[in-house]
Formats: C-alpha cells, sequence, structure tokens
C-alpha cells in the first residue's frame, strides 16, 4: 500500500472551483464579445519562449520574477511574464501575412514569481487588445471605447478612465532641460499615488538636482478643472499646441460624439511606468472601489517590434488584468453567482427507468436546454441537494406516462410549483419563458 | 543601437495567426456548449505543480517528457502533462467543497516534451469531461452521448466509437491463468493496429510464455459481427455473464434509444494502455480519415483520486485531443474559414470624417452588429485588400448625408451590390438577415 501525497497547489497558485470559474468564464466570454464586436481578432503563441526573447528589453525585477529554466534539450527557456512580449515577437515573425492595421486579442494566461499577497499571484489571466499599423486619434479613440464598453458588458459601468499623453510631458520636460532624465522622472511620478507627494517631491529633487525643477514637475501633474482646462495648462507648461496635444483633442471630441466623455478625466501624473509608451497612456478606476488601484491600462507606443525587426509598427492598446478586476467584483457582490449551466434536473426515481429519463434528456436538449440526469437512485433528499448546490432551477420527474404519452412532471424548484402531465415542447416553453 | 533578435519559437510549438486561432476558438465552443448541456461545469488549475504529486504514479516515458524544473524558491515543479492527474489532486483537495456525482470539463493546455512530428507538438490542448462519483450505466452512456454530440456540433458526424470493457478482458485473462500479467498484456494488445498481428503475437507469447495463450487472446481480441454478438463471444471466452457484461448491455440499449447506436462498434482489442482503467474503454476514429487514429479516447475507472485520499472515487470521462482533431479536420476541408467576426467595415474616405464613422460604428454596434472603422484616410484598394483577408461580407460608406439624416451607403463586398442611402437599423435588418 502506498501512502497518500498530501494534495496542494504551490504558493501563489489557485485552483477554480466551479462557481469561480464560471464567474470567470462569463467575463472573458463578454470581454471577447466586445473585444470582437470592434474588430479584433485572436491569436495564440507558445507559453513558453526562449528566455533571450522574452528577457531582452525586460529590467532586472521582471528577470527575477521570470520562471526560467534549461529543457531537457538544452535550450535556456522561460514562461511568458506578459502578452506585450510575445506579441511583438508575433509581429515581428509573422508580418509578412499579416494585414495592416492589425488589430488582435489575446486572452491567456502569464506567469511571475512575485511575493505572494493579497490580490497578487503567481499565475493570472492578461486581457489584451492592440491595433498596431496605424498612428491614427481613430485608434487611440476606439480602445478607449472598447474599455468603457467592456466594463459595461460585465456590468461594470462606474468607471473613470485617467488619460494623459507621454509626448505631452517629454516636451515639458525637455523644455525644463531634464529631458534625458525623462524615464526616471515618469517612473517615480508613476509612484505618486503610492508613495505619496512628499516622497515624490523628494525623489524628483534628487534626479532633476533641483526642488525648483521638482515642484514644477509636481505642478505639472496637477488638474486645472475639466479635460480642456486641464489639457490648456499642460500644452502651456510644455510650450504651446503641437500634434500631441491636438491629438488629445481629437480624441475627446470623438468621446463626446460617443457620449461617454464622462467617464475619462485628463490627469497629467498617469506616466505608465514602462518605457515603450509615447503617446496616450491610461488607467482604469472603478469608481466604487479606487483603492484597488488600476483594473486596466493601456497606451500607445511607436514602436513595437523594434528588438525583432527593422520596420518601426506603431501601436496602442490596453490590457485588463482579470484577477485584480474579479477580486474588486467579488468585494462589490457584482460577480455572476451561477453554480452551474443547467436549466432543469431530471431526478432518478428508479433505476428501472434509466433509459426513459436518458430519452427525456434527449429530447429536452433538442429543444435547446441543458438538461441533466441523476445517474443514480439516491435518496430523493441528497437528490435536491445537488440542485441546490448547483442551483439548477428546474426539476423533472420522469415516469411510465412519459413511455404512454410523452409527459412528464416539471417542478420549478424555488416556487415549488408543480406542473404536472406535460410534454417535452412545453416544458421547453415554460422553462425558457423564464430564463 | 541594438541589433535585431531573430524571431522565433521553440521547436514543437506553435503561434495560432488569426484564422488558425478563429478555426480552434470555434471548436472549443461548441464542444463546450455541448458539455455544458449535459450538466458539466468548467474547473481549472494550475499550469505548474510540484512535480511529486504530478509524476508519483507516472511511468518512465512520461518522467522523460515532461517540462520540469526547480523554481526561484528551490521547489521541484513540473509543468502539467495532462488535465486528469491535476483533476484527481484537484478532487482530493476540494472533496468537502464539491457536490457529488461530480460532472466536470477542462478545456487547457497541458505539455510533453516529445520528439516533434507531423501532428505532434509540445504544447496542445485537451478537452476533458469527467463523472466522478457514480457508477452506473447513465453515466457510462452519457459520456458516449457526450462524444457524439460534440463531434456532430462541430460538424464531423462520421465517427465510429470503438468500445470494449476492461472487467471482461481481465476476467478472460484471470480464466487464462495470466492475469498477474494483465498490464503488459493489455498494453501490448493496445499496440495492435499499430505494429500488427504478427508482432503482437510474438510479444503475448514472451509475456505469457506460450504460443497457445498468445493465439487465443488474439482471437479474443477479434469482432464477430454486431455488438450483441460479439459481446456473447468475449462474455463466454470469460466465463459467461456477469455484472461487467450486462453493463455493456445496459449501455447499448441506452444508445439504441438515443438512435446512434450505429456510431458505437464493441471491439475487443480496445484496451487503452493506460493502467487505471477497469471499466467500459473506449476510442473514437473519424470514418473519413481512420488512419489518423483515435481523436477521442477515455473510460471508466474505479479509484480516480488514491495517489492522494483514501476514499475510493469512481468515474467515467473521456478526452478529445484538439490538435490532431483539427489536424484531421484541416486535412477533410472541414475546418471553419471564418478571419474576422466583422459583420461590416466602415471605410475612412477622408480623415475629415472620422467622428461620423465612429459615431456610425457606434450605432451599428449597438443593433448587435460587429463593425470595424478603417483608421486612416489610406487607398480604397488598401482599404478593400484588408476587407477581402479578413473577409468582411459588407463595406459601408458614411459621409455628409449621415450627419444631415442618419443614412449612409452599404456595399454587399461579395455580390458589390449597393443599398444607397440607407439608415442604420434598415443596414441591421439587411446584414441580420444574410447572416
Amino acid at each position: 500500500m502506498e501512502s497518500i501525497i498530501q494534495p496542494r497547489v504551490l504558493k501563489g497558485f489557485r485552483d477554480f472551483l466551479p462557481a469561480s470559474e464560471i464567474a470567470r468564464a462569463d467575463l472573458i466570454e463578454k470581454i471577447t464579445a466586445v473585444y470582437r464586436s470592434f474588430g479584433f481578432v485572436p491569436i495564440d503563441t507558445p507559453v513558453l519562449e526562449y528566455t533571450e526573447i522574452l528577457l531582452r528589453k525586460s529590467n532586472g525585477e521582471t528577470e527575477k520574477q521570470v520562471f526560467r529554466f534549461e529543457d531537457n534539450g538544452g535550450r535556456d527557456v522561460a514562461m511568458r511574464f506578459d502578452l506585450t512580449v510575445p506579441f511583438a515577437r508575433f509581429t515581428a515573425e509573422h508580418k509578412s501575412e499579416l494585414y495592416f492595421p492589425f488589430k488582435r486579442y489575446h486572452i491567456a494566461k502569464v506567469w511571475r514569481g512575485e511575493k505572494p499577497q493579497a490580490g497578487r499571484y503567481r499565475e493570472f489571466v492578461q486581457c489584451d487588445v492592440d491595433t498596431v499599423g496605424s498612428d491614427s486619434a481613430a485608434s487611440d479613440f476606439e480602445i478607449l471605447l472598447v474599455i468603457q464598453k467592456a466594463f459595461a458588458a460585465i456590468g461594470v459601468s462606474g468607471i473613470t478612465v485617467r488619460v494623459n499623453h507621454r509626448g505631452i510631458f517629454n516636451r515639458f520636460l525637455t523644455k525644463l532641460g531634464v529631458n534625458e532624465k525623462s524615464d526616471d522622472i515618469l517612473r517615480t511620478v508613476d509612484k505618486l499615488a503610492k508613495i505619496g507627494r512628499d516622497k515624490t517631491e523628494k525623489e524628483l529633487s534628487e534626479i532633476t538636482g533641483s526642488k525648483d525643477r521638482a515642484a514644477e514637475i509636481l505642478s505639472y501633474t496637477e488638474g486645472a478643472g475639466d479635460f480642456e482646462a486641464t489639457l490648456k495648462k499642460i500644452e502651456e507648461m510644455a510650450g504651446g499646441k503641437e500634434a500631441d496635444s491636438e491629438r488629445m483633442r481629437d480624441i475627446y471630441e470623438m468621446l463626446e460624439a460617443a457620449g461617454i466623455e464622462k467617464n475619462y478625466t485628463l490627469d497629467p501624473s498617469i506616466t505608465r511606468g514602462l518605457d515603450y509608451y509615447t503617446g496616450v497612456v491610461y488607467e482604469t478606476f472603478l469608481n466604487d472601489l479606487p483603492e484597488i488601484g488600476s483594473v486596466c491600462s493601456g497606451g500607445r507606443y511607436d514602436n513595437l517590434a523594434g528588438l525583432y525587426m527593422k520596420e518601426k509598427l506603431p501601436g496602442v492598446g490596453t490590457s485588463i488584468g482579470l484577477d485584480r478586476l474579479i477580486a474588486a467584483m467579488s468585494e462589490l457582490g457584482v460577480v455572476s453567482s451561477r453554480a452551474s449551466y443547467v436549466d432543469a434536473e431530471i431526478f432518478c426515481l428508479d433505476a428501472k427507468d434509466a433509459l426513459l429519463y436518458q430519452k427525456a434528456a434527449v429530447s429536452l436538449r433538442a429543444q435547446g436546454l441543458a438538461v441533466e440526469v441523476f445517474p443514480d437512485a439516491k435518496k430523493i433528499a441528497q437528490q435536491y441537494a445537488l440542485t441546490d448546490a448547483k442551483k439548477i432551477p428546474w426539476g423533472i420527474f420522469v415516469g411510465k406516462t412519459y413511455e404512454k404519452d410523452g409527459t412528464f412532471d416539471l417542478k420549478n424548484l424555488s416556487t415549488r410549483e408543480l406542473s404536472a402531465g406535460i410534454t417535452v415542447s412545453e416544458a421547453a416553453k415554460l422553462i425558457l419563458n423564464k430564463k
């Protein structure tokens, strides 16, 4: 007799039981439908790639977090830590097979060996959407509209997307004479909400070598009223009207035309730490739970696949962090609480009638219903316990009459109302009407 | 200037371009809908697990193929090589949170470092479905019915499921006095179609130490006409009627009741190499391409999670090998050839009208259509090239009239028929009618 191995999962990894997995599948299906409705098409890439390809551009922090090893063929390989780097490699490798502007979505797992903490996992799902091959306000706007539609589709309409433009910020930093420090400055400003104003000012003073410059940068990051007023302010601080600030106006005009401008604010403190962004950038917060942080971030970049090919490909995209979003939705109590997809359970009253149950199930499914047959003649209380656990709305009792005239009894399991002696099509009508 | 890294994927791994990924998503959605309609619910488990948990039961062959490494925390971890072992671990770990009979589906990637060859990949998708906690003919039958419905749903109705029963086979081997060699014998018979009759007979002679016994085993593996005739034959060779052969009769009766018995044959040579099967076993072949091998196999086991808990859990399940199936469907020319989900493209004739295009798109999407806006005022030939590549059926030309009275021109891109000056709802009706 072998000993029992204690079943357990790795730290930072999770099992999804049916109710959680149904909720997750539900969100993914709704987000997917929105992505598709805008013309985005799916791709897939391998979970494992050459480490050289995944890590060339990353900073030391990422390197420490990646799951990396030597495979049986002696190759240095790693599990993808985001969907952006594989997308860049994919685009370069297949550019002659793709049509541009190329609009793709990719919803898949990524892995990072982060310190496990509340809401942080080592395996999580990202929902990415990008348009490459177009540098237009239309593409920028479209991604912002996709964000609004995706959140509306999953039942979260109270969102605020904080938008900014890296180009205007960089112009301002150039005017200030600190453009060669811009990466460090933007990364520091990115932490503003987290580390606070004082600490940010101190760090900026160190980076720029001047308290005045630090103060001016902090003043740049502050809004000045509505979208246009703030845009005017930062545009002036950056040296006046240019293509970058006009782009912001075009985008905002489209947001107004779509009637959704109220969900978007211009927040000059939004920079996104990542250095590949060059244009519009944004983060998305839930109005009822802003403290959970951004649940959907992204922006425009002017050179997606520069590590892997010579041509420059501009693009714009965003990524919904599904796990943080689900955590927030659970806290807000707006996660689907379905426990199965079943419309009706056919109870097993007598093992000898198993054949009848199966026949009835086949006929009901042919009417478009999801029907489960309880397989064993267990006590009825145990069968009801299962329909309770799976939150199945209808129960069906099939007996000898089904053989004679095709009728059975249908019970509404929440009201306990019984419809006795009805046919398959009558039952289907009743059930579908109440869906 | 950094040098370019040659973009490439690892041997045995693949990118999926939009058309292939849409085809794959299409199959997964249809299979999922069938699984759900029978009451199966989804779960998910981590891609990485403790090696000790994944590999305890496996043979040396699996061990050589698994992607295994030490993580940054010094843990011995491995990527899952199937969905069955994680399911066993999952069931043991969460048994108090699950309702039984527990019916789950799991459609996900698994990894094996096999020698890459035609149709063999190191990363592939399995579509598993299992019922645990019931040892009934109803559960056995249900999985067989699910197979038929899943293949019908994806447009492959010409299948043959070859069914057998490990219990009857084992009774026969016991009667023959070679039951202690049964694992080796079943594994050898499993290779019959691959290595041929002569080589099988030779191996069986070596295992059983007798040419007569080898000949008798080979004679057992041969059919004897229809389902019942073959069942009678093997039942007699095994020593007469028992629960195992009666179970086969019950299952067949249900297949007849469902009117699908013609797709199922009793083939006593089907054993499934894996040693955890104890009851009914089956493999599924495409009638138009049997040489590709089984695309969906499974069976009944009496102790799913014995490595991880003391209680015995009987179950029955099957797994569709999606990649081999897609390869077969491509060869048969029955794979979906959609290249996008878009109903209509709004062409960009004048960059100044970008706002109008976006407004029209928002209104059309509100009617349930998937609408893409071409973002740049490129040459119209280039825009048509994109709608061709994405196989988009309709084109829309929006101009100043849209601002005045909400009308635009709609073009059927295959017939080139133009509907001039129509409204959003008229266009939606036309497009949805032709879907």
